[in-house]
């Protein structure tokens, strides 16, 4: 498996694959790669001849007070892993090489990109449109796969890709847990002993509000309490949203008519996380 | 030489193409086709097995008051030309087929979008570099080629091309006029006999801008005064910018040091003309 960091040396390399016939799958990361990422290659590799993982931090999609600086990176095992989950090819450039000095091009969107994450990370998703649109012209790939976890993130993509016509198919997978159902993040690491025990409390009161759904509670309101409640009492959380919205336009909705996703981020101590599940009517 | 008007099938057609090793030129065009686009074609056919000329009056590119409605079509007439220039396949979509209901992906640049045409059409090249972002993903293409007439969208559409990574190359061609030397221009329709006759003045200016320049006059101001003092002797004319900017960052220049672009926009009557030079050093 090679490790490539230039964008001419993987788009060579996916050109002559697609020029012989093979089926592409991509993977883009940000590295420190998990059991969610590892789902996601192996899915592609069951899916495709060829699979290719990108590991790029994308300054872009963090804000200013955001943890760019800090956040993991371990590109040793991340290639253990991608080899042993069955890539052919890990894309690992620099910020030089993604970013020209004077690059002054950027994919925006409206709508989707508002509420959820998008409220308290403005320049967050004008970040990813514009990383992965680039990704996507660096490695033409026939499909893409990505996280359920990062649910807004996924409903964005697929439009993106459905509104500038990009010639793939995006591909979400189900969120990934460690035993004890707190969501695979590589923000987990993190988290002290103590903080770890209290994250378990998105993955708790979300399950707690599908079980009230599953019985009949259909007001978005009352279901919304039972999560704030049952987090609030969690001493070292700090909720950032707790939304109940349309699967697809990402609306809120008052009532349970249509599918919606119920997700949220809650700060343990300093760490931010998401969890979220979808309801299907 | 066919005329598809869904994305799919020009999209199979080229990449057909593309399978069997033949290189595509791609000229994307607002229709009402002239001597300009003409050569373009031209171009594309010396340089590529095959060539996709678009046609599609985009909306997004039209500001509120502008002539969107009243935009000169005739494809009958465009068939014609493109068939004699050596076109392969004309891609003509309706605004359904290129516009989903609630599209709300858009692809914006700063700087270069920021003065010149940008500065009295202030949503115009986000709309052109929306719609030439989607259209290279249904045409993908080898090169693609644009008028230097459009001097700013060809400048734009480079830079945007180098920013999202998309694998086409953009070639430049010299701008056509008419024998008394009026840009050919789709708009160009719109003039009356004697609004024709007043167009002259920005060629001509144009010209004398040159002419100083050769002769050492290196100072913008007086360049840009000379330019400005023509114009305004034509009672019919009405500036809507004269500038001289840097070739490449399209930023103002107060001396010629650079390759500059010297560029100016007039209304004759109601008809808004461009046209421009470039001073290499």
């Amino acid at each position: 498996m090679n490790i490539y960091n230039k964008v001419s040396q993987v788009r060579n390399q996916v050109k002559e694959w697609k020029r012989a016939g093979l089926s592409v799958g991509f993977v883009p990361t940000m590295g420190y790669l998990h059991e969610g990422h590892e789902s996601l290659i192996r899915k592609a590799a069951s899916e495709n001849d060829k699979v290719v993982v990108s590991i790029f931090v994308n300054p872009t999609q963090f804000g200013p007070n955001e943890d760019l600086e800090k956040y993991p990176r371990d590109l040793k095992k991340d290639s253990l892993i991608c080899a042993g989950a069955g890539a052919d090819l890990i894309f690992h450039p620099e910020i030089e090489e993604m970013y020209v000095k004077d690059a002054c091009t950027s994919v925006n969107m409206n709508g989707l990109t508002d509420g959820l994450c998008g409220k308290s990370r403005p320049t967050h998703f004008s970040g990813v449109c514009t990383v992965v649109t680039k990704l996507f012209n660096i490695v033409p790939a026939d499909k893409a796969y990505f996280g359920e976890k990062d649910a807004q993130q996924l409903a964005i993509i697929k439009k993106m890709v459905e509104d500038l016509n990009i010639d793939i198919q995006i591909i979400g997978c189900p969120i990934i847990r460690e035993e004890d159902g707190l969501a695979k993040s590589s923000r987990n690491i993190y988290l002290s002993p103590v903080e770890r025990e209290a994250a378990l409390v998105l993955n708790k009161s979300l399950k707690v509000a599908r079980k009230a759904i599953e019985a009949g509670v259909k007001n978005t309101s009352d279901l919304k309490g039972l999560i704030v409640d049952m987090i609030e009492k969690e001493p070292l959380a700090k909720i950032d949203y707790v939304e109940i919205v349309d699967s697809r336009s990402l609306k809120e909705v008052d009532f349970i008519e249509e599918n919606v996703l119920v997700a949220l981020a809650v700060y343990i101590g300093k760490t931010r996380l998401i969890d979220n599940f979808t309801y299907f009517i």
